[in-house]
């Protein structure tokens, strides 16, 4: 079974959707037949490469709320993390994740996406880290075990893994994603946002008890198998 | 939309339900935007690499038949092909399909994975050519558009491709085929069988309408799209 999780760095219900999905998937039975790929998804393309804004001005603005209110919505956030075991700062900063989801697919060559998604998630959220510094960005690439080398290479060249993060987001829409997180089991079954762990478990359930393949009923075909090739009816 | 299909050179439902599935497709509007993947399946992994059993005398061994039953049977296979417009002789050779199939992944590779499936399924069933012998598949795969460095490669290294193909007969199986052809319309659908084509034309309008994914009806939970970042109820 393969589960395909399209999400954002700068996502907090991506964040604390990724915990919540991983203990639902602790509580599957058959979790060890369970692949999981991580998909690019921006939620904010256009954000600018800056390391200077603060989250809680940008969520003001887009909201046309106060610095006041914005902290509050930010605090109900940060209850739902602390649910999970996950630190949450509102002092973080916004950018754009464009470079983040480019050594993403570097790290999905070494192995190792899950592990980064996981070093970046808890260096955004937790430490409020300036992911908008390659300096940061390669330190915690190379700390998540991809090659000094490449992820230079990477950063260096902004066309490199591109066209796959680009991939990745037509491909959400095509599947129907307007948001995220939003979570595939085998291109057959969707889920949008952060459920409840319990909520995972049930479809991870529900998918492996339907088989992969929903065979579609039909009348009888010849068909070729260990028996040789049957012609039905004769 | 993307349509695998696990098939065998020896199967000659594989081989009519080509054409008949391609027919469906021709008469689906959305046509345009199907890829389609041949996938390997041995019908018989344990057949020698011989070039002298005619396929008349592989039949009566394996039903228990005289040969002009077996002749009988072929007959009533042959005027399917003619349904379809495909030649088809009885006086074919029974052989091992394994290497076949590892240049079909070869072929994947290049783009002309179709068309030599087809030049296959032509050599073996239309015209009767001893695909046993090494040169005859260099030539029907360099035809077919194929480096003949390449081929000469693949068919010197017995575990070239070796892999593929194997992987592909595991997830056949996972996916419940028991015989081919088998057809998965976005590892969604299955159909078994070489099926009429307007069964195939149906199943594709299904799939189509479906949408790629099924959303799963769950509770309301947090989403990140391009409004922000949803808390329910709040």
């Amino acid at each position: 079974m393969r589960v395909e999780i399209w999400s954002d760095i700068a996502c907090p219900w991506c964040y604390i959707g990724k915990a919540r999905f991983e203990a639902g998937l602790a509580a599957f039975a058959h979790r060890d037949g369970v692949e999981v790929v991580h998909r690019s998804f921006e939620l904010d393309p256009k954000a600018p490469a800056a390391t200077d804004i603060p989250v809680l001005d940008m969520l003001a603005t887009k909201y046309g709320v106060s610095r006041a209110q914005a902290e509050e919505m930010e605090a109900r956030v940060a209850a739902a993390a602390a649910d999970e075991g996950l630190g949450y700062r509102s002092d973080r900063i916004h950018g754009n994740t464009f470079d983040l989801h480019r050594l993403l697919h570097l790290g999905k060559e070494h192995g190792v996406q899950d592990a980064l998604l996981d070093a970046f998630y808890r260096a955004n959220f937790a430490e409020a880290r300036t992911l908008g510094d390659p300096a940061v960005l390669s330190e915690i690439a190379v700390a998540a075990g991809l090659p000094a080398d490449e992820v230079a290479r990477v950063l260096a060249d902004p066309d490199a893994y591109a066209q796959e993060v680009r991939a990745d987001e037509r491909e959400a829409a095509e599947l129907g994603a307007t948001g995220v997180p939003f979570f595939v089991i085998d291109r057959r079954y969707g889920i949008s946002g952060g459920q409840p762990a319990e909520v995972f478990r049930q479809a991870l359930e529900r998918a492996h008890a339907d088989g992969a393949v929903q065979l579609l009923p039909t009348g009888d075909a010849e068909v070729c198998g260990d028996d040789g090739c049957a012609v039905p009816g004769k």
